[in-house]
């Protein structure tokens, strides 16, 4: 068995789950572990040993070794609250990444901020490493990323820079939703219903003010129409994403979106915008995510 | 102390609460009583010594006394399911009450049914009855009704029917967006902010789909710009409501409508109204309840 060594690690940190990539000497990558233990079930001094059981077998240890991590990681309620720069900004600014102080001599952890906008008020932690990625990818990108997630965000990106964005919590909207009101009693855990969903999309995108009445109707045909329960999840999806896709019409009607997300929901919103005439195309989070942290790493290194 | 005993008695026994009145010879209150255990909590053999617990020192043990219930307590979850009357139709016929099987042949329970509509599927459960009261007291009305609640109705009526009728599950997201969601840190339990409110109607109103948007904004707003937490509740039920306000405007727009339900709940609705240039006014919810009951008793023994 081979020993793996990492030259640096990338961490993405969120709320519910933690992933870690040793990065080789190419910035290739040699290895990839991922936890439950994200960062709302941490407190302050349990990051460090949660990240060591994760990645202490890459480290070196007769060098430092250096840690590059993104999201909720830098939050207030996580390891080390980390600045959040401002719109309009660049995605990654290697002047402002916040170390953390370690017991473990062996790592150095770089935290990239989140990045705030004033009017309206709006916040990203992740988002903008993924950002930065799909930047140092494209570099003569101008135009709108979206990011589908609990807390979805519509990007306008323009000369290597974040001039703008909203955030839509529709993702968590359709946790609670299907979870916690009496709709739960009417769908399906999983389960595709295709016509269901470009029906939720025409209807919520037509019709955002009867969402609160389109929801109960699912309920209501179910009792009165026996609603196949795989239908209701799709329309569901289709209604809460077409609310969404009104709410962020002018970030999509001219322009061919790039979306970055997980494959299901960003397969959602290709679909959904074809289904109301928007274009768009789907970006490896991966990549994008592995490429931000590389981009950081690099910048870090170069002053 | 006066033994009250009760000519027929009144019963409004929804999901969560269970109230009810001894009513006298001369369709007088005579006596009020409630109790926290509503239909949700019950089995199917719970519902008469619930009943018994609450009304039995108001029975004559010499005669069968007359209960009139309305509510979810004739839902396939309660006590005995009662079938539903179909859109257009008078919202009670005595030729459709269901009668509960009892051990106990002092009491004779009697369901009013609820409606439902097919097209487009919807349901109501006790509603009806206070439009049945609100008809009573008012039988020239052709109008709209509006019932506020966890699940709102907006109820057409002509000729002393129930023609159509639509809901909104606006008070059940309300619940689960302030207790299940990341605005939960954002916002006070209770408290009331005039601006906020009005603020949160007009946006809802106009941008009904940037509600998933707006949501996040009482988050982002409490993180960048430090939003008071009464201000954040109060917008909060003004945006869910302006969005409701959109989706039910064919409803109020050229109405003066008639608004049953808490006072809490109808003055929101009546100031929402008023913000967008709407009229109504307030009925009380105890007249209608009672109201309709007491017609559902009298068109019993009149046949």
């Amino acid at each position: 068995m081979i020993e793996i060594k990492a030259k640096w690690i990338a961490a993405d940190w969120g709320t519910t789950h933690m992933r870690a990539w040793a990065i080789g000497e190419e910035d290739n990558v040699l290895a990839f572990r991922e936890s439950n233990e994200g960062m709302k079930d941490l407190q302050q001094n349990e990051f460090e040993p949660v990240l060591l059981k994760l990645i202490e077998s890459w480290l070196d240890d007769t060098k430092v070794t250096t840690v590059m991590a993104c999201g909720m990681v830098g939050s207030k309620q996580g390891w080390v609250e980390t600045p959040y720069l401002k719109t309009p900004c660049v995605p990654i600014d290697n002047q402002q990444l916040t170390i953390a102080t370690t017991k473990d001599n062996r790592i150095k952890v770089n935290f990239v901020p989140g990045v705030m906008q004033n009017n309206s008020a709006d916040i990203m932690r992740g988002e903008e490493t993924q950002i930065a990625g799909f930047i140092n990818k494209n570099p003569d990108f101008n135009g709108v990323v979206c990011l589908p997630g609990t807390h979805t965000k519509w990007v306008n990106v323009k000369e290597g820079q974040i001039t703008s964005f909203k955030t839509f919590m529709t993702g968590e909207l359709f946790g609670v939703i299907s979870n916690h009101t009496l709709i739960r009693h009417s769908i399906s855990i999983k389960g595709w219903n295709q016509a269901g969903f470009e029906a939720g999309i025409h209807e919520g995108f037509n019709n955002p003010g009867s969402i609160a009445s389109n929801l109960f109707s699912l309920r209501a045909e179910s009792i009165v129409n026996d609603l196949d329960r795989d239908q209701a999840r799709s329309t569901l999806s289709g209604l809460l994403l077409g609310v969404e896709l009104n709410g962020a019409q002018t970030f999509w009607e001219n322009s061919n979106v790039i979306i970055i997300g997980s494959q299901l929901l960003s397969d959602n919103y290709h679909q959904g915008l074809k289904i109301l005439g928007g274009q768009s195309q789907l970006f490896s989070l991966e990549t994008a995510t592995l490429s931000g942290l590389s981009f950081a790493y690099r910048e870090l290194n170069s002053n």
